[in-house]
């Protein structure tokens, strides 16, 4: 069908300010952070509500018509690129909170929702969603549930996956898949929910979701340890556990290269510990208890010292401290800013082993020709760790050479390549390196079953 | 192909001590509760190990032979009955505990091995496996990870799904499909665990599980505290949220008809407070700090009854106490027996709304001729409400009658007909109560692209 047929079709679902086409596509563009290139597409079309997405995705099923998903375009595995030959559906339009639910713990919202909005809304009613990445101030939440976002409240909270308690997708043929449930257990058949969540878009196009919420904390204390010896890193990790319990929201680790840039002189960041110990650990303790939360968590860390566990530790006093120290871990956009080049990967490796395959990592990287800054970080209590990599020139055979020494090192310890990303178009040259053949395959019968003529992000994830 | 046909194709796969048939099935049995029914089945096969249970699914498979696989016989929907034509499956002789990994805090499992078994060699390193029932000590861990069971640990650690690190499962045609992970973190495609945890054995035999940890808690805490208004049982609950945080591991209710049965003179239970009050909460604290941590509950515990938002209250001073207060909650044999015939429930409701709906059920329940006893009870903080309801006959129709006014009640509310035990045969009638009908049609759209010839437990769950 000709792309002039195929609009015709779309302006019976859709008023004509929805349908953004041929000048108009040039201010549009398929990613956040690339703002210059313009979006390759058919059209681009903003459904209001479910059933305008159920009707476009209807007409393109029957016309064999490609689409691409956009949520808030924050993807960093390259999902949201399309084609001249592909149709772009973004859910913006489609961003009501429906209900925040006191009493149920619970928000319905629609998947355009930005998830700072969330946040805020939430907030107003004491309520907590703990999602909360960097991203989160244009991330929409359809996004995060597709693609099962993680970020720094994971050990805690879990992944976007265990804060979906209903779903609302539509299916590449257009039929309604709709469970807006606000149950914490549902055994009742299976569990179609965990199918959309984490399948990057390709099984069907999530249109609603409710969200488990929590308690709003009304503490939060921080503190830095140092240590040169990860087995170390281990122990603090079980004895907060043991102490603090569950009020131990955040488990983070910096190793020395990566601290000292975070406190150089290029940013504004007091670094209250030398800059000379292998392993910074950032731990966070929230709770709900004014009187003793403080003393709680200061008795805790004043042990380990005593016990020596780690070497030194600061607790951050006041807010302005704490950000200070926060900031050292979560302003990583200073370690991509180091060089004009760089690869960003975030891969899982079982706790126990991360010291030693950061060693090694490390040790191989240093030895690739063309690569100047080596950033590991990362959530150490998820072993979920992150690694921006600086390099002088964007050269194939480099970037190969460099995925090459990562992801054989995530495999040999049967890590992912993949802990929060997902796989996209990126990722999946290296898909095998997590994944067995067969795995593979069942993922292409399930993906062939449900959308069997592939017009629904095709080409994403294998 | 005959039945000796078949079992001369297992005598290649299997000794033939592993294969059992004729007289000796009669000693076999499809429920732990009904050991005088004897099994029916063209055999019952006993697999060692992964390869032969792949062999065993390619030969039924290959010559369309139906199979019903059995863990520890502890379901309660009828899942694992079979017919004289069927091939049984029992994964029994797989029960070896692999491997713990005290610092990763991972267990990996063959999926014979019965949960106490687990919980037990997890706990003599400190470490505990939340999963928490009473078919604990039957149950394998399989038929857990199958139908994603819950149980008492719930509120915290949530649901068996949110448990399992990896799996190993083989499909109805003999395909492994292995990922022995202990990761906390994985994006790399489609989470191919998840379609096997809950789906009741229907898409694959679960073979290896790799199950996360956590540190044994040092300290538990209990209290009873009773109410006549819910709200105040909702306000208690976000009271101890906000008090004791996540060391609130358990919040249970009983209601006035429950209590009262479960501290009468058919029970050693000491009843501790009046049966007169409507609604009982069973408050359970877990943490890791000795000094801290009797006091902390007890303040918090304290200031309920200052405040009014309960009014009465009792803690378990000591292991006996405690005990006995459990018991209360958990011996719920005790309602079973009260009358010749019974039916049981696991509602699920959204957590605001339970008061209502069960004071409405109750009612229509008490109008309901040859209904003699109704006690309901649950994981109020799950929005996991239990009934059993005791009555004078084993009559169908009441049967019918009964069922419709607790699943029609749950309906309305957007709840679920099943929370923890899943549909199996017993509950597919009342499915549509729970899921719409495009729901259902996905379900079995995937089942017929994983099993095509629906070999592997065929007719459970729709």
């Amino acid at each position: 069908m000709s792309d002039i047929n195929i609009i015709s079709l779309f302006e019976s679902i859709l008023d004509k300010s929805s349908i953004i086409t041929g000048e108009k596509l040039k201010s549009r563009f398929y990613h956040i952070w690339k703002t210059d290139i313009p979006l390759e597409s058919i059209c681009l079309l903003l459904p209001k509500d479910t059933d305008q997405v159920s009707a476009i995705l209807k007409t393109c099923n029957d016309n064999n018509q490609e689409i691409i998903v956009h949520g808030g375009l924050t993807n960093l595995v390259g999902s949201t690129k399309s084609t001249k030959n592909q149709v772009v559906v973004s859910l913006e339009k489609m961003n009501n909170i429906i209900e925040i639910d006191e009493k149920g713990k619970t928000v319905t919202c629609e998947s355009g929702v930005i998830i700072e909005d969330i946040i805020n809304s939430v907030k107003e009613k004491d309520l907590l969603l703990p999602l909360n990445f960097g991203a989160r101030g244009s991330a929409q939440i359809g996004g995060a549930v597709s693609t099962n976002a993680g970020g720094l409240r994971v050990f805690k909270y879990g992944m976007t996956r265990s804060l979906v308690l209903g779903l609302e997708a539509v299916l590449p043929d257009g039929t309604l898949i709709s469970s807006l449930k606000k149950l914490m257990k549902d055994n009742s058949g299976y569990d179609l929910k965990q199918f959309f969540i984490g399948s990057e878009g390709t099984l069907g196009i999530v249109t609603k979701v409710v969200l488990r919420l929590y308690q709003h904390p009304k503490t939060r204390y921080t503190a830095l340890a140092v240590t040169n010896d990860y087995q170390k890193v281990l122990n603090l990790l079980r004895f907060m556990e043991d102490k603090i319990s569950k009020n131990l929201t955040a488990f983070e680790l910096l190793w020395n290269d990566t601290y000292k840039q975070m406190v150089s002189d290029k940013t504004m960041y007091n670094k209250y510990l030398p800059d000379n110990y292998k392993y910074y650990v950032f731990i966070e303790y929230m709770g709900g208890d004014f009187e003793n939360d403080y003393n709680t968590f200061e008795k805790a860390v004043m042990e380990t010292l005593e016990q020596g566990l780690v070497d030194d530790a600061v607790l951050g006093k006041n807010e302005k401290e704490q950000l200070n120290i926060w900031g050292i871990r979560e302003d990583v956009a200073v370690l991509a800013e180091e060089k004009k080049f760089d690869q960003q990967f975030d891969i899982s490796i079982p706790v126990a082993q991360i010291g030693e395959v950061i060693d090694k990592t490390i040790n191989e990287l240093k030895n690739c020709k063309g690569v100047e800054t080596i950033f590991p970080f990362g959530h150490v209590a998820d072993g979920n760790i992150h690694f921006i990599i600086g390099k002088n020139s964007d050269d194939d055979d480099l970037k190969s050479n460099i995925n090459e020494i990562i992801y054989s090192n995530t495999e040999l310890v049967k890590g992912s390549i993949s802990a929060e990303h997902g796989i996209g178009l990126d990722k999946k040259k290296y898909l095998i390196k997590s994944r067995s053949k067969d795995e593979i395959e069942l993922m292409k019968l399930i993906k062939k079953s449900i959308d069997p003529k592939n017009i629904l992000n095709p080409g994403r994830v294998f």
